[in-house]
């Protein structure tokens, strides 16, 4: 029992061991549930109980009653250091932690919200997932998403290429919400896939009765037994819990502050649905498990930046990041692709230093086309590249990595709009608007 | 007849003038339907046809036939200078053009589309309108919305506020759609208004068979002599020529680089729907013809940057713009309202240099909440301000707005996070996702 101090001795008090059917009563509130296990160092006051519905609930045991109902059977799993005892007649799913809400307990002290829980303590909490699969699990690092960094992308991809070769028959990252589309794009151009590779999140984090965190994975890895072997994002297809959606990594956005279905397919559809682990309904031609041998290629530059036009902008803003030495500009611009026409010449500048400035809309959703309109001419003319249907984010990914791959204006421009991992539609999206 | 040279040599070897139905064939195609008035300056070798559909064609005359089917009626409206003709049993709607596509027609040189035509130009090519209103007309400038600054919102709302001092009904803004929904924000806050202001614009220009100008600015001039006297943009609903949608000025967003249905509401729904002219249904309370009396508050601080957050952002962006003497500062974050955060610091200084910070989030749709992360909550700690659920666009135009009314940091917190023209909803909008 990981419990420690405080929460140990009021468990042990009752007699109360993991796996105990239990009802803790705390002023005129009770929650009756299965004692679960937590993570190494909960020595606070607080035990976590799963209540019959599913979901998990922290408790605060101070001025609390504890009532034993019925003993529950011991954990079967066998935690030993970062492995767990496999049954040779499962297939293998790599479970990597990078942080993120779907990770992360509250801190009751302050009651925001901290990464926390490993890849490890998911299993420990969701014995349920050892039904599908072996799980190697991996705890990268801990970070909030807000934090991710593009050199943290290169030690994913890697880690997950490690994983592959070592006969990974799928992948699933628990990553946090806030810019897991960010780095599905990064993987899915870093990354030529045999297997499943699927980024999953949550919007409530895993102590919390409401956590979507427990149908996304458990749902991802049945994505990662599947035969769908690309880079995809895996998260909550509606409000309630239901479908989950699986996203395109580089054609997926986050959509809506809170909702659990935030995640949404920009000018495109989820290539699949999945229900209960499994494939539901496919819509979407995929990339078939085999299809391609593994190959890494995490070249990226990190000196990119994400530059959002609006009416005032000045184009000092351009100047500054090309006196910086920044390599290529990602411009989030509006409409069909225009900025203001008195940026034109810091633009040029950009491109007579041989800095690609890739265009990209606000509208996120629908194509660039630089053609219409007599700025996007002047832009053009200015050298400035179509992102054609790319989001901003994933556009911004894109100019990061292929700058890691070439130096030459024209190579990265070729680049940019050739379709590498599913990011550019051949066909009209008009369709896909808002779905 | 605004013909000149070679389109109206041609017109007149046929004998034909305005408003005559004629066929004109070129190669294997014809188009028949009415003969439209240009613009002034009409020498190119195009005429413009209205079709029985009610869309209007350019068609170059260049080795094209023309034959006369029926002569027409002579136009009835008398242009005399910048005035039309005024029935006494008509309401009275101002119609102001800034440019954009509404007003725009192609350059056949270069097959781009340029702002050209003017108000007036509307009325002409559109003689149905004179039916629901007299009008007066006024081309205020003429520039494609990418290229609006802060500046142009204020002469816009002075011009507004004389026409509405001068006894219009209503008024109809004319306007490039690229910037629509920053402009609408902004008339939303400078002007407290009796009688409704709508802002409308096309996705096609107005000599382009599939130009949605026509019923746009139709059924803006029904709204302009609704009851609803806010601020509003009004835009097709749907794919089809269907209902118009009538959306709060400052919920309001280009969501589509192309569609005729790209201005959605977020978070929120439209106040009303609109069809052949007329108010069909109403969403929403608003607020009603003379409830407020005309006031006038135009001032505002042009030294505000927008700022959006994404995975390797360097904090020198904030440091750079403090600098540079900005007086606001707007940021896009990632989820319920973070960046980065090692970008603390930076945003400290801005708070102690009393420049305010505000956050809102590129998921576009939900709530800021900076209450539930750890990140957040080191944000407000560093004096950030929550956007609560306003689009980066609105809360950009209301941040340099409010620094035009105060200098004062608390004063503009104050005026941020108070509701002043519907832009903050007090009820959750869970519900408004991606309608």
């Amino acid at each position: 029992m990981t419990y420690k101090e405080i929460s140990k001795e009021f468990l042990d008090k009752a007699n109360v061991t993991i796996g105990d059917v239990i009802k803790v009563t705390k002023e005129d509130i009770s929650y009756e549930g299965i004692l679960l296990d937590r993570s190494e160092d909960a020595k606070d006051a607080y035990i976590v109980i799963k209540l019959d519905s599913g979901y998990n609930v922290g408790v605060n045991i101070e001025s609390a009653t504890i009532e034993l109902i019925e003993k529950g059977d011991q954990p079967k799993i066998g935690f030993e250091g970062d492995t767990i005892e496999k049954d040779p007649n499962k297939q293998n799913i790599s479970i990597i932690s990078t942080g993120g809400t779907v990770s992360s307990i509250i801190d009751y002290k302050t009651g925001a919200v901290h990464p926390k829980f490993t890849a490890e303590d998911l299993l420990r909490a969701n014995p349920e997932l050892l039904d599908l699969a072996n799980y190697d699990v991996k705890a990268l690092y801990n970070i909030l998403s807000e934090n991710m960094k593009p050199e943290y992308w290169v030690k994913a991809a890697e880690s997950i290429a490690d994983d592959i070769s070592s006969g990974a028959d799928g992948i699933v990252i628990a990553h946090g919400t806030d810019t897991m589309h960010y780095t599905s794009a990064a993987l899915s151009f870093m990354i030529k896939t045999p297997v499943p590779i699927v980024v999953t999140g949550a919007q409530r984090s895993s102590d919390r009765p409401s956590t979507d965190a427990f149908l996304n994975i458990y749902n991802s890895c049945g994505a990662a037994l599947s035969d769908i072997a690309e880079v995809t994002v895996l998260m909550h297809n509606s409000l309630d819990d239901g479908d989950c959606a699986l996203h395109k990594g580089t054609k997926v956005r986050k959509m809506h502050t809170s909702r659990r279905d935030t995640f949404r397919s920009i000018d495109s559809e989820p290539i699949a649905l999945l229900r209960d682990g499994k494939v539901k309904s496919v819509n979407l031609p995929y990339v078939k498990r085999g299809e391609n041998e593994l190959e890494l290629n995490t070249d990226i530059e990190s000196k990119v930046a994400l530059i959002k036009s609006f009416p005032g902008i000045s184009s000092d803003i351009i100047d500054y990041h090309i006196d910086k030495g920044y390599k290529g500009l990602l411009i989030e611009g509006t409409g069909l692709g225009h900025v203001p026409d008195y940026m034109v010449d810091s633009l040029q500048r950009a491109n007579d230093e041989g800095i690609p400035v890739v265009m990209t809309s606000q509208c996120l959703y629908g194509t660039i086309n630089m053609n219409v309109y007599s700025t996007g001419r002047l832009l053009q003319d200015a050298g400035v590249i179509s992102g054609v249907d790319m989001t901003p984010e994933c556009a911004y990914v894109k100019l990061a990595w292929a700058l890691g791959q070439s130096d030459s204006l024209d190579e990265v421009k070729k680049i940019i709009q050739t379709n590498i991992a599913g990011e550019l539609n051949e066909s009209s999206s008009l369709k896909y608007f808002l779905n």
